[in-house]
């Protein structure tokens, strides 16, 4: 009983421990993931683009349903940039992100925030409101790019 | 004048008129967003599998975040699947999506269904519910796959 109860607690402890990175199987998984969730974001994050650049009518219903899930896939990726995930897939991501954990850290919370902001400006049913918090967005992705993600 | 008010009349009418497929610019993009709509549902409902299988320790917690995502999640690729989208990308999507639509929509609607219920078995905290839940989510999967989806 005792082994048992020490494997048991031993067991519990690696999950507590476990980064997120460990939720994945293998690096690949976790590069497929990352790549996954930025690609639905950019998609709804595309489509309020479409309506700010006037390349589509804006539709105040559709801008907030859009932004809505730009801001919960924001919240995906993240946790999926765990160690020795650098390599392993067809990954564009700079080793800075590893190197630079603070600051990667720094920019991927500014994100969440700023698409948060963008579900509440979007709430405002103004087209120029929205046009504020998609550019501050936009300038979010972009500082992030140039800095953590190969051309 | 009114030659520039007629344009700007029918590109109205086109947003409103255009079925959802049209919000991609390619059958490439579309394809490629349910994929990876999918493949994010498809991480988090099999970390809720892990703990219903036992192969991780249940974390009520969790659970309810995954089974959120999974719920949000499910609701996205189904307007990709416009038509024109059969082919273009690396698809196993079987040719009866598009001349079976109702019998596709029904599979993705009790889909949608089932992940709803999911988050509201994970918010018992009972992981029998859960596990319940889970197993009818599971076959809702493994149904539309079996119909819609090739090896």
């Amino acid at each position: 009983m005792r082994a048992f109860a020490c494997i048991a607690a031993a067991a519990t402890l690696l999950a507590i421990a476990a980064p997120a990175s460990a939720q994945f199987a293998k690096p690949e998984d976790a590069i497929k993931y990352r790549q996954s969730a930025l690609s639905v974001m950019g998609t709804h994050f595309g489509r309020i683009g479409a309506m700010v650049n006037g390349k589509i009518p804006f539709d105040a219903k559709a801008a907030v349903e859009n932004a809505e899930i730009v801001a919960e896939m924001a919240k995906l990726p993240w946790a999926a940039f765990g160690p020795g995930t650098d390599k392993g897939g067809n990954t564009k991501a700079k080793p800075e992100i590893w190197t630079e954990q603070a600051k990667f850290k720094e920019y991927s919370d500014k994100m969440v925030l700023e698409t948060g902001k963008l579900v509440i400006a979007s709430k405002t049913g103004n087209l120029d409101v929205l046009k504020t918090a998609f550019a501050a967005t936009a300038e979010t992705c972009k500082s992030c790019h140039d800095a953590f993600r190969n051309k």
